[in-house]
């Protein structure tokens, strides 16, 4: 096996850190290639070892796909049924990562996410479920204009048709009507198309939180109730083709109790599939329908192959519940949308989502985006993209900003008494009373989250203080003990003990 | 027994039904009558026999109060346990009763409530707490201004102090210092005062919920842990002094799970207690303190001496579950106020106490407003009375209009086909598909809740129809169905069978 690096060592191809490394295999095209031939590799980097399994692409053609978590030189080995693609050895080497490229997002500390490089990630999500299925580049290269202008750094999307769709259609399986899908046969063309979505997206810095099943199907195009052996198949065969891309989440399903083919024990023997086949362990989690006040229909979030709790509750004020529920992240996918819609999750105005996103960031958690004006050019932005028409993304911006501003653990920043984001909501308050300890020196800025304007008060705070506000809705307040940088300053006098006054 | 209506005849002192009939007697100053004396009389019209207890009024007088609920000659013979007061025989006329005079209120089929002459009750309900107390009369007239120029026909009152007061205070008990109260003896003037305010309120035709216990003393006054002798002897000397006047509710404690002094089960006792004291059965009902989400520590409202609902809750959209849960009117007499106090439950902006009235009421429930504007001259309306300086009045008394606009029974209406009042709150639909049954024709209107506008939409609409709307916050569809008077006038074409639209 040294002679491989050795031999090989001036022209092995260089793969970065979290990148993609692709093998390309000719094959058998007779028969059923995606259920008969069977390929992986096996991939090692001194002791360590991992082995994807690859995908049949059409046209004879096979691939492997692997994405490679440490630099070095990665030697690999390919396994089938099939002699053509048994056997093939080789090597690459794998560079450090480039700038911008920091791996897939990992659960950090029971709530939070980062990057594997240990930067930061916040998830500002929103919802385009199936951009990608119309075959319109012109709607489809708007809606990436869309997201770059927009402070989202995660999408999610599906897979899957649904039922009101009409070809000339990309599916995810062969056929274009429904009596002639073939469920056995996969689309190449459909999994490209998406690709070069997914590497838009990822140039954009945007996570693509992959929706496998959905229950929109309603028997149309028989995807929604497929025998356990097709689920199997079509999961295994996004992981080959889509679990080397590091910004891969995958999402179980949307909605998932909605669907009545489907138990929960169906669910659990899915994720579980998911869990050991993926050799990157993306992020996994599975997304409720159920109407609100029925929490308690949240799936287990505890499950060991969950790794963060992906909620639709219209009441982000039940954050702190779920936190409590269950120590993994909270992302409250949906929350409601903005929009126009006759259909209560997606007609909220949007102060009103504005207003749901502070909530629930201010207890802890990470709310989505969506948005859904029925009556505009593009229609339903969470349907196919498009433009944003609502008033909440630059607001969100504005959130996300703050945010970055304010430690990464800002719950437990709160705890330790180094800084504090309180949110008032609808609640307008004339003044509201700090009570950090006596030693604690901090600066306090008022926050308009709906005109977007931070307004520091004069002065430093100390112990106990008393801060007046403007007594309106939607304000919050950040308190941040005061900075070595700030003390470098001659140390005001602490001129707030007995009260504030917001200019 | 006939000689006496015979011989009295000319001059029988006349009583309107549900007015209120007063014997003075006197009696015994030496001791402590308000506990050494009983006394009590037996009314009498034909078989009907009502026996209320008679009061201590101070001074050597003592009085009997009584309703009378049905027009006649009603005899009466008193009882006690002093000689003097023992004995004493009299009749008087009932009248019928005389305009804007409708007797008590009652619970009307389940979740209703109505006046005892039939005519229609819906609670519009405000909280001042203490108006009474401070012996400010300029502030009391001011309250009652406000009061008469509000569309309020309800309003909470306590009648024990707070810690937080100071003398000179009009207190229950004798005594202006902790240090002096004698618990086992009334404040006659006290009590005067008070039930000149609630001749005032009947003037007004506001319902008096008489709130009896509180736990915002914490032993500074002493009067909320009492023993159980005080506290049975205070209740039943309320109901002696104040169970005549007909617009009386029972509120036996505010938020009186925040009273560590008492356990529920002597809550039980004390509603008990209240149930067979009192000959008119008022409405009786106890308030909650706990936080939200904690539904469950709700009083349980279907014990059989509670009449209905009095819950503190910030979220109006629970009170389908109420509903479902006891069948007793749901009265959220604590939704947080409108104001800008530092305290969560009184600083909510008027919009969202308008919205919270607006989604209970069309869920079947009463909301009940107060005010807490901290920094106005006569701080909170909702301790003291005085001037109302929120947004919300005028949308009450709009919302109070539609609502008297409708049918006495707005959900049973619905489920009947011929009513229908859907509010979106913040919700901004473009259009709305009401399903009605094929043959039934309707007229709809709708109504910008903040703007208090009702803009009718053109001709009628039939069957199955999608209504267009405005698509912003606030508002609500009023679908009725075609009266006959509608349809006195040439019917107009059902022009609304494939869609309307909002002028």
């Amino acid at each position: 096996m040294e002679d491989v690096g050795r031999h090989m060592k001036l022209k092995l191809q260089e793969v970065e850190r979290w990148g993609r490394f692709e093998l390309t295999l000719s094959g058998p095209s007779e028969g059923n290639p995606f259920r008969e031939v069977r390929l992986s590799a096996r991939f090692q980097y001194r002791n360590r070892i991992v082995e994807p399994e690859g995908f049949y692409d059409g046209d004879g053609t096979y691939r492997i796909r692997f994405m490679p978590d440490c630099p070095g030189v990665w030697r690999y080995v390919t396994s089938s049924n099939c002699s053509e693609l048994d056997g093939h050895a080789g090597a690459f080497v794998c560079t450090e990562a480039q700038e911008g490229n920091h791996g897939p997002v990992r659960v950090k500390e029971r709530y939070l996410f980062a990057y594997e490089d240990g930067t930061r990630y916040m998830p500002f999500g929103t919802t385009c479920y199936h951009w990608t299925h119309g075959g319109d580049e012109r709607l489809e290269e708007q809606t990436l204009e869309s997201l770059a202008a927009s402070p989202f750094n995660k999408i999610r999307m599906c897979l899957l048709p649904t039922q009101d769709m009409k070809p000339p259609l990309q599916l995810v399986f062969t056929g274009e009507y429904p009596e002639e899908l073939d469920r056995t046969r996969f689309n190449p063309d459909f999994f490209r198309r998406l690709e070069r979505r997914l590497e838009d997206l990822l140039r954009l810095g945007i996570e693509a939180d992959l929706v496998l099943f959905h229950p929109y199907d309603k028997g149309f195009w028989g995807v929604d109730n497929m025998d356990a052996e097709s689920d199997a198949s079509y999961i295994r065969y996004c992981i080959a083709r889509l679990g080397a891309y590091r910004h891969v989440w995958w999402s179980l399903c949307n909605e998932y109790d909605f669907n009545k083919f489907k138990t929960a024990a169906d669910w659990d023997r899915l994720l579980q599939l998911t869990q050991r086949c993926d050799p990157y362990q993306h992020l996994r989690s599975i997304h409720n329908g159920t109407k609100m006040y029925k929490s308690s229909s949240l799936y287990d979030f505890s499950k060991p192959w969950i790794t963060h709790q992906s909620i639709q509750h219209w009441d982000a004020e039940l954050t702190t519940s779920w936190r409590n529920a269950v120590a993994k992240p909270i992302v409250i996918d949906e929350i409601s949308y903005e929009g126009n819609s006759s259909r209560r999750w997606g007609n909220i105005s949007g102060e009103e989502l504005v207003h749901r996103f502070w909530e629930g960031m201010s207890r802890g958690g990470f709310v989505g985006h969506g948005e859904s004006f029925i009556d505009k050019e593009t229609r339903a932005w969470i349907s196919s993209g498009g433009k944003l028409y609502g008033e909440c993304v630059e607001r969100l911006a504005f959130l996300r900003r703050i945010m970055e501003e304010g430690p990464e653990d800002w719950l437990g920043a709160r705890s330790a008494g180094t800084y504090s984001l309180l949110y008032f909501g609808r609640r307008q308050p004339v003044f509201h009373w700090i009570d950090w300890p006596e030693q604690a020196a901090y600066r306090v800025e008022v926050i308009d989250t709906w005109n977007m304007q931070v307004t520091p008060l004069a002065g430093v705070f100390q112990g106990r203080s008393k801060v007046e506000l403007p007594g309106r809705p939607y304000l919050a307040l950040r308190v941040r003990l005061e900075t070595e940088s700030d003390a470098g300053h001659p140390r005001e006098q602490a001129v707030h003990a007995e009260g504030g006054r917001c200019g």
